[in-house]
């Protein structure tokens, strides 16, 4: 980028990149977790990193820790690890991320499979709960799995998907909802945060809308989990997944989470009745009797050296609380708007998320015609967001990893890609 | 053990332990794949680790390589990794499964989930393919898993499960099977290995008869893959699921992998439809359009990490060729059942597996009243068989990280035990 360009790009935006540096660096100097950025692995080369809403950074702790895993649990212990410490850990690791990040308590939650394969058995689980209701509330911007897994449910169990289509940058709203729910509804399943524009629903209100017409809510978690405080009990949901890739920094492809309100227990079954489900695991019977608490919702054998990354992140967020996290997301997410305001939006890049920090989850999303060129040109210079398509580029600012100076380098760097 | 009980057991049985030591010596100084036994991470205090059928010991370099992978290509790459190496990784690792231990040419195998999950994604698929055939055949005391799964689907469906009942140390036969098939059989459910008697299917005839009867065959190959050759393509299997932690080492909890036989693609569908078996994953696309190949047996995000540690594994094998291993096998389970015959037999322990090693896969099974409280002592001791209610010991030699006199040391423990 030559001086004349980047001179004309100052005198359009009202603020000027030096000054915005200013500012990051004060934000980051008064953040009190930023003693964490120092807490994940180097990253050569990376300039910055602003797609932890798709893929957390590791730990910098976590090679030592999985050699310890690799040695000692596995290498040593061995098969015994199963009866020492293996055989619980999905419904112990579960009972850490309600606690730490879904205000849940304990003996609702565990880790498994992966996002999919939950939505499918918690949506079927739903659906035949409610019998003689023939219809599932979903939006239409839903997160593709999450469309793709409900529309093969409706094929096999004969329901309809009853679409809602709200606004593509606020997002679904309880007006959008109470207008969608009857008696006919079974199930409706939204995104806490939107995976596109980052809008942030009112899981409260939205929940007892769905309770009043008689429907079972069920809450994708996957952009909100370990961003954005929430209480699955005393909001009264019903089901819950989640990701543990993203802000759980779990590692790719790591497990999903699945919450079940307690009251269900006993009475919502799952289709996939595999061993590790069943009352008693070992006793190789011939008929298969569910276990009576959330286990049930278990199918094979537990992924345990893919749950070890995760819970060195979860130890991160407890010792902070999420709602000091939520804080620190805020002020990134407040600073990107106002970046994005003083150096994109003269160039034309139209913001795609809730101004109202409340209103949003822990990314923003900007768009341009050009951004599928631009993120080519960012990711070969170390400026990494995410690109979803057609137009739009994601900047998920996980807190604890993410400064200000970071987010905007990474503003800047778009900045310089469309000139 | 006193003396005078052990010269009484010297007495009964008419090889002594010394002299079966000098043959084990004798069997490992032979033995052309005994250089691999270093390349497997030491185990500090364990004297025999005689469950390599249940949880395989890591390599010793896996901790060097998941260090450089928590650094290189998650923490450096981070999400520029999907683009560059993981989008494919389900596939080609399970080329390399198909190549190196299945018999089966590329496009018809990949990584996924858990053993359980693939097995209702395949009885579903199989099921849906065969419309007007209300009967699904299954062994009574195939794994638990596979009867729940095949349970759980025959409620779903309206299908009735027709159980086999075949002997309990040789295992299913042909005969079984075809007096079991008829043109109300949609698909018949086995495993290759019995996971008790290590009994081994004869998988060429048992798929003839069953495709004689118009059904599909759908082999578990938890139990041999890694350690008995097999011709998946040759021998006209439909499906196969199998699982990586066992002979392939992939750690606990390690994914499973399908098989599903190319002439199936396009034809047979499975009803998790998650976004990585949609056609184009990245277009969030309002329909849900199958992957034409292998792909669309896919859910959700792939299990990266959880798929490092079997790549490591499927190499040394690879190295050597499962014929190799396979005679490898046998050498150690027959010397298994040489030194039962002369330690354990006089003591009352019975053999529940076949004599004949071209009848049986890589472990042998073995019984007495008290095993539950043997196998306790003998996991405080170091010496780690695995323990199947009600009162049998399996003794799981993994070919290449088990000598023959480790096998040894563990069956004069059990002899000790007894004692």
């Amino acid at each position: 980028m030559t001086e004349s360009v980047e001179d004309e790009h100052r005198r359009v935006a009202g603020l000027r990149a030096p000054d915005l540096l200013s500012e990051a660096r004060r934000l980051d100097a008064a953040d009190p977790l930023a003693h964490h950025l120092a807490a994940f692995a180097d990253a050569p080369g990376v300039v910055a990193y602003l797609d932890g809403n798709s893929l957390g950074r590791p730990l910098r702790d976590l090679p030592e820790k999985m050699s310890a895993f690799i040695r000692d649990d596995w290498g040593t212990r061995l098969i015994r690890s199963w009866d020492e410490q293996w055989m619980d850990l999905p419904m112990t690791v579960g009972d850490r991320i309600a606690d730490v990040a879904l205000g849940a308590g304990p003996g609702q939650t565990l880790v498994a499979d992966s996002t999919s394969v939950i939505l499918y058995k918690l949506m079927r689980a739903a659906v035949a709960a409610r019998p003689g209701r023939d219809e599932i509330v979903i939006e239409a911007g839903n997160f593709p799995t999450d469309r793709f897994i409900a529309a093969g449910i409706a094929q096999e169990t004969g329901a309809t998907l009853r679409w809602v289509e709200p606004d593509a940058v606020t997002g679904v709203s309880v007006a959008d909802i109470a207008a969608a729910v009857s008696d006919r509804t079974s199930l409706v399943v939204l995104s806490h945060v939107d995976y596109r524009s980052g809008a942030l629903a009112d899981m409260p209100a939205i929940t007892r809308a769905v309770h009043a017409a008689g429907a079972l809510m069920l809450w994708d978690l996957c952009h909100s989990t370990g961003v954005v405080p929430m209480r699955l009990d005393e909001w009264g949901v019903d089901m819950a997944v989640g990701c543990t890739y993203k802000y759980l920094n779990g590692g790719p492809g790591s497990p999903a989470f699945a919450y079940l309100r307690a009251e269900h227990h006993g009475v919502v079954d799952q289709p996939i009745q595999g061993w590790f489900g069943a009352a008693d695991i070992f006793a190789m019977g011939p008929e298969y009797a569910p276990a009576p608490g959330i286990r049930r919702l278990l199918s094979g054998t537990p992924p345990v050296l893919a749950m070890l990354a995760m819970q060195g992140m979860l130890d991160l967020i407890a010792a902070e609380g999420i709602t000091a996290v939520r804080a620190k997301s805020i002020s990134l997410t407040d600073f990107a708007v106002r970046a994005y305001d003083e150096v994109l939006a003269p160039l034309g890049v139209r913001l795609l998320s809730p101004r109202e920090a409340s209103k949003r989850g822990g990314h923003i999303t900007i768009g341009h015609d050009s951004f599928q060129e631009v993120t080519k040109t960012l990711w070969a210079d170390g400026v990494i967001p995410d690109f979803r398509f057609p137009d739009g580029i994601r900047l998920g600012l996980s807190p604890l990893s993410t400064s200000h100076e970071e987010t905007l380098r990474g503003i800047l760097a778009v900045r310089d890609a469309l000139a």
